[in-house]
Parts: structure tokens; C-alpha cells; sequence
């Protein structure tokens, strides 16, 4: 095995948000064994079935070993790039999005574990799933843009390893700890104390509140802080929150 | 004149810092003119005879129009990518140093208004003045590090105008504002502004609170803030900093 097919192996987490129909999980895993990664997390699947679906040999070991969480913010926590998947070109929500192709080599380059969100069947990501994303990635499809969920793991699988093992391997130990991206975990953590601050503070009309902390998210998101910095931020917004309480007036 | 010409021409400040010897200031403006750039920026310079130096056809008019600014902050204020300069290979500041060669596509690609800070011949930059920048670069002598002050410009603004003449122009107005890199007056007025709501909330040691400053500052060019998420931030310190006051004791 290659330095780059370990990174593929070791650092890829396929997310499968909501998916309803367990042989859609079964045919997932396959892909995923067909190409060689091995992570396979679902968040809230609709049916639990599905570990129990005929898998070819090396998929059967990977659904045995998928992992079951209530939310995005709980798959996603120790991964240090998010992206999700989407048939939309453009998109409401103010994030980049980019062709497969363009986001290929920027995935292989990353030092840390990335997620892959895939959404349910019926609906794609909610707005709500998209506020964990770094960014969201499109497979250019010529004609209907719609694809079936398996099939589109498959093909963001296949253009990934193909670019993995073209790429260089990143030797994670030669960067620096102060450049390490920072862990889905601190970002949520930050996002709630700066939340919990500014609330405090009366930063939010009532109309803004209710996607607050989405607005928080992506902003901590567009920040790329490295994990070093997102605990000093942390720290910062501790002992604001510790001095607000402390000087209340109830 | 080329899209690449204009861009150096109107997006490169080459900033002195406290120079000491007039002569040294002309040797400048001189090799400014020999390859096109044309923004020369003073800060606090021991000695203003600068102006009168004898000076060939072209530095002349860029000495005329050189600019002297009390400090680095305000001769800064309008860039959106600061550079120091330095001869030393590895620093005790932890700041990321490249090479030139290595730089000069990096810069050559940035949209908006690069400084290039240039420290006083006796004792290059500053630590203060380090903080205000986003990258240190330096010129990859072979021997003796330390170079002429004139002669680091020279080697800098050629390796620059070679580089940039071969790179496509990048149409700033093609790049969406929520895009746009924070401007250094933006991210001073909220450096300054969480310092002041860090010290309301008791956040510095003592020993801590002299470096403060600069530590805040490196902490905001780290985290490569857009201009309207500088704006964000700015709105949610200022809001803060009210409440805190709104609550105080006293």
C-alpha cells in the first residue's frame, strides 16, 4: 500500500445524512471498497437494516464497522475539513462551490481527516447540514444533474483515489502544530461559547436568532483557524462570558 | 502598458521603516523606477533631506510623491497583504518566512494592495513591526545574509516585475466582495477594539498585557479575515464591549 492510498484509507470519511433506503447504504459501502476507503458514518439513517444488507466481500466488513450518529455535528467532530455534495449549481447559501475535478486536488493536499456529506436520497442536504461545510462540491453532469446516491459516492470516490495517488503523499508530522487545521469539535465548541456571549450581549434581533448559530458556524468556517488558534479564541470568549455573568445585574 | 504592469504599478507600496541615510532612500526611488513600481512610502525616517536627493529621470517624481507616515499602522492602512523583509533565516517571532522566489507568485496572484516593509539599515525590522505583517520573505543569498538596504529592493522588485509580467492579470472586480481579503485599518480598529474588551474582562496577565497588542494582531492576520467578516467580528466585539460597560459596577 502506498503512503497516498493510506492517506485515502486513513482520512476520508464517507457521511451519509438521513439516507432512507438501506440497500442505497449497502451499494455505498461496495463503492467504497471498490475504491479503498474505509470510513463509512451515518447520521440518522431512516432504517437500520441496513447492516444486515448481502455486501460483496471487503463492503460487508465495512458496514459491519459504520458508525451510527443522531447528528452532522457529531460525525463530523474530529474531521478538519467538511465538504459537502450537492446537484445544485448555485445555491442560496453563501458558500463556495466548486466542479469535482477543481476540488479533487485541494482534498488530497489536506493534512487531516475529511468528510463527505451525502444527503438523503429525496431532499440532498438540508441548509441546516450545509452550515457544518467548508465548502460544497458538484459533479459536473452534462445532462440532468440529479444523480442517484451510490452512484454518486462512486464517482467522487473514483476521481478522488485517481488524484490521491497521482498527488504526493503529505507527511503530517513535518507541519507544524501551530498550522493544523482545526477539529470540527473546537470550531462547534467556539461557535456555541461566542454564541452563548453575544446572546448575552443582546447581539441578535429577534428576526437573526434563529439561524444565529448557523451564521456562526460559517463564519468560524471561513476563518480556517488552526487548532491552536481556535483555543486561544476559545479562551478569549471564556473569560468575556466568565466577566459578563460576574458583573450582571441579577 | 500591460494589465500586469498596471497591476504592480498600482498594487505594490515599497515602505521604509525608519531609514537612516537620505542617499539610501534615492538608491530606492531609483530602482523603483527602473521597474515600474511607483508607491514609496516613508515611516518615520531619521532624516527628511531624502526629498533633495540628486535622483535620475523618474525617481525623481516618485521621491516628490513619497509618503511619510508616523508608524507602520498608518502607512499600512489601506493594504491587504503585508511583507517583511529580512536577512535572518529563521526568527524567533513565529511568523511564516519564504524565499523570494518562492513569494513572488503568492503576491503576484494577491487582489488588492501589497506593502513591502523594508527595516532601517542598522537593524532591519522590528518585532512590532513584524507583527503587522501577514509573511516574512527573504532574498536567498548564498554567503554573507546581510544586504544593502537599496540592493534588497533592487533584487526584490526584479524578481516581482519577472514574475508578475508572466502572470495572467486578475480581474479584481471579478472577485465577489464576501471574497475581498480585510483591509490592515479594518483589522487594527478590531484588534484594538478586542483589547479593549479583553482588558474590561480581566483577560491579560501582567506579564501578558505588554505583548498584547501584537499578539492580537498576529492572531487577526492569521486568520485571513475577509472584509465584511471583519466587519461581523467588529460588530460583535463593539456590541460586547457595550454590554460590559452597560453592566459595569462602577
Amino acid at each position: 500500500m502506498s503512503a497516498a492510498d493510506s492517506g485515502f484509507k486513513q482520512n476520508l470519511c464517507v457521511i451519509l445524512v438521513r439516507t432512507r433506503n438501506p440497500l442505497n447504504i449497502g451499494a455505498v459501502a461496495r463503492a467504497m471498497a471498490n475504491f479503498g476507503a474505509s470510513q463509512l458514518r451515518l447520521v440518522a439513517p431512516y432504517d437500520l437494516a441496513f447492516r444486515e444488507a448481502r455486501s460483496a466481500v471487503g463492503a460487508a466488513e465495512l458496514l459491519a464497522n459504520a458508525e451510527v450518529f443522531p447528528s452532522v455535528a457529531e460525525a463530523v467532530a474530529d474531521c478538519t475539513l467538511v465538504i459537502g455534495t450537492t446537484a445544485a449549481t448555485n445555491r442560496s447559501v453563501s458558500l463556495p462551490l466548486i466542479t469535482l475535478p477543481e476540488a479533487a486536488p485541494q482534498i488530497a493536499a489536506h493534512v487531516g481527516k475529511v468528510a463527505l456529506l451525502f444527503g438523503s436520497e429525496k431532499r440532498g442536504l438540508a441548509n441546516e447540514d450545509m452550515s457544518y461545510c467548508h465548502w460544497l462540491v458538484r459533479i459536473p453532469t452534462t445532462q440532468s444533474p440529479s444523480m442517484n446516491l451510490a452512484q454518486s459516492v462512486v464517482v467522487v470516490l473514483y476521481e478522488l483515489a485517481r488524484t490521491w495517488n497521482q498527488s504526493p503523499a503529505v507527511d503530517s508530522e513535518a507541519i507544524p502544530a501551530a498550522d493544523l487545521p482545526a477539529k470540527m469539535q473546537s470550531l462547534l465548541r467556539l461557535a456555541e461559547v461566542m454564541h452563548e456571549t453575544l446572546e448575552g450581549c443582546d447581539y441578535y434581533s429577534e428576526a437573526a436568532a434563529a439561524s444565529a448559530e448557523e451564521q456562526l458556524r460559517r463564519l468560524l468556517l471561513r476563518m480556517k483557524l488552526s487548532e491552536p488558534d481556535s483555543e486561544i479564541v476559545l479562551g478569549m470568549f471564556r473569560q468575556i462570558l466568565w466577566k459578563l455573568r460576574a458583573n450582571s445585574p441579577e
